[in-house]
């Protein structure tokens, strides 16, 4: 039972609601600095869980997530201050109301409060996240994987030794029980837990989805289309297609279907086909024309495959691209690649995922290549936030009234 | 089981979301039109409904809020138009960022989808739901008490046949079964439903938070503060505090407890003791010194009464207030009284409820007293919507980047 961390951390929410900004900022300061300092401990206590990765035979790719060193942590610790000079959202007036009665009514900014974050495997999560929450008032519950349980807990002891003397206790709460009812004592925390951020692959945010009684946001699934219209720039087409897919297949916003209008399949699949030589396809019948590869299923067209494979669908037009997407997209990024404006205007309309494109890469969702310096991640639901979540996103609101006595008729 | 009621729902979300504003308001219209030419239907159909609960004993405060009139139907229409007139939040630009790189990027309002309401005896929700749901592009699926079952049916059906030339299929949709197997529906509703609102009593909000794996927004539980400062205008705190209690007590934004600075208690009580005859009060040692009433315990402090009942307490400053606000509130409502602006200040930034009042009455908290036109609800969650849900509330929003062939390095 994790319940006591999480009582302390609501409890700390109300401190940490009137910690000012340059108190914030200073705190953050720390953080960086005694990153810094005890790097040598964070370094041998990541160590150990680099020596039990190899002793359990974790592959290679996944050890260098876990890896940290000392590159990495002054990054890490760079990114503390990158977040340290973002503006602050909080206390930001959202709309100002004159009443008749002359109530003036403000909304303003505030935490959320407590937020909590599920995540695997890589340790920066904990910096990052910890950062972020400062940055917006908001306390943070975390809760890594286990393959990471020395360092996240290394660097959550160095960051609250840093801030212990700036910001009120249990503003950073590292949860360091490894098993799952320490995430279910999380998803069932109502009145404890404000939201759950889900970090991670799709067993992980589907079982938040499922099982959580507090508010989720849910992220990160990507299933992204490139559709090439017949007036597509195909030079342009290619050079978007391949770096949709290639220029790092195992991410979110990679893409993982390419929708080509039936008048162009022909010309624009054979400049692909050089371009994606170590990609596995999956092709309708057109498709397989000029690209080797397999049939595609409709298990195909679902699957977000985050590696060196691509469906591939020849369409009638652009109709047919829009309904194939909602069909089988997780609402994270699509793209069309044309140069007919209204066609262009008309898919961005009809969609509703969080990101659509016209004549670019899926690849620039992402809080930093939208100038928001940093992300939680990119939420695909409707509600609160959509896209990549920055700052504003981790904020709330409030209304202050102030009246003069006036009273209900 | 209602999958399939779900499932037209969502697929309707694709062609309401290309909506644009003018047909918007001409479906508003006819909607109203429809509901005065066919009166006369709605209240036979009511009228079933008033003589089922009669004959199962309904209390006469339940019936009247069950019962339709010429009048009512009127008021109805009339909200109809109200709505059709406000502000379209839908395709507003909310952010436009430009890159360095020529990407231009922009954040606008889109509907949600499909909007679940569940909710209890008043058959008005039914036409003031679907009424804000087309004036933002959503589907609404509609699952009313059974109590009010052909009311609901009627007013349905007279919406849709109004519309019928005008909107996609399957915007409105009234489940017409009334077993719990079709709310558990909903609240499983994933991918299908976008956001389930529960309007009704605690029971049914409970039920919903318990149980739902589709976003919820939750709203309505309102235990309500009034404290009164030692530096108060205790004429006015009289008048705040008779308001808040007394000039609607069923309602979610009356006052529940009252806390009294103890320099003040003497004076203040005397005063207001005259004014509360009507009131049950339950209060500490301090206050029942003033005031005739029982003894208060923690269970009175926890209870939201919407009745002819109160809470009293003495307090010793301000900080006292605020800590008993945070374990007791459900962050709806509170309102401080005083001269003292600084005090004032202080109290609503240590709080984080969803409407904090300096010098008013909490009956404020309303989407009509806002000047939003139109109200959902009032929610009393962090992510997404807070206080009064108006129309703005009810969208999402997506990012449209427009590029010329942008790739990321």
């Amino acid at each position: 039972m994790i319940e006591q961390t999480l009582k302390e951390a609501k409890f700390a929410c109300r401190a940490m609601q009137l910690v000012d900004k340059d108190t914030k900022i200073e705190a953050l300061k720390k953080i960086h600095d005694n990153l810094l300092n005890r790097m040598s401990y964070i370094l041998s206590e990541n160590d150990k869980d680099i020596q039990a990765a190899r002793a359990n035979g974790m592959r290679e790719s996944m050890i260098d997530r876990l890896q940290l060193s000392e590159a990495r942590l002054q990054e890490i610790a760079q990114g503390v201050l990158d977040v340290a000079a973002l503006p602050d959202p909080i206390g930001e007036v959202v709309r100002e109301i004159h009443r008749p009665n002359g109530l003036l009514i403000k909304q303003v900014r505030i935490p959320i409060g407590t937020v909590a974050v599920i995540y695997e495997s890589r340790p920066n999560v904990t910096v990052d996240i910890a950062a972020i929450c400062i940055k917006t008032n908001n306390v943070c519950v975390l809760k890594g994987g286990k393959e990471a349980i020395h360092s996240n807990i290394a660097l959550a002891e160095v960051m609250n030794e840093a801030i212990k003397d700036v910001l009120p206790a249990h503003v950073i709460n590292m949860v360091q029980v490894t098993d799952r009812q320490a995430v279910n004592d999380i998803l069932n925390g109502i009145g404890l837990v404000d939201v759950v951020i889900p970090r991670g692959g799709k067993g992980l945010i589907q079982h938040v989805v499922q099982n959580a009684k507090v508010p989720v946001i849910e992220t990160g699934a990507g299933l992204c289309h490139v559709y090439v219209d017949k007036e597509a720039d195909l030079d342009m087409a290619v050079r978007i297609a391949v770096n949709a897919k290639l220029q790092r297949p195992s991410v979110c916003n990679a893409m993982e279907t390419l929708l080509v209008h039936k008048d162009v399949a022909e010309e624009f699949l054979t400049k692909l086909k050089p371009e994606i030589e170590r990609v596995q396809v999956y092709g309708d019948q057109t498709a397989l024309h000029y690209l080797p590869g397999q049939t595609a299923t409709d298990e195909n067209y679902s699957t977000e495959y985050d590696d060196y494979k691509l469906n591939v669908k020849v369409v009638n037009d652009v109709d047919e691209a829009i309904e194939h997407i909602y069909d089988h997209s997780t609402k994270h990024s699509e793209t069309i690649v044309t140069e007919n404006k209204a066609t262009a205007q008309y898919f961005m309309d009809a969609l509703d995922s969080a990101c659509v494109y016209h004549n670019a890469s899926t690849r620039f969702t992402d809080g930093s290549q939208f100038g928001f310096g940093a992300e939680v991640g990119i939420s695909t639901q409707k509600l609160h936030a959509r896209g990549p979540i920055g700052l504003p996103e981790m904020t709330s609101t409030k209304y202050l009234i102030y009246g003069s006595g006036q009273i209900r008729e």
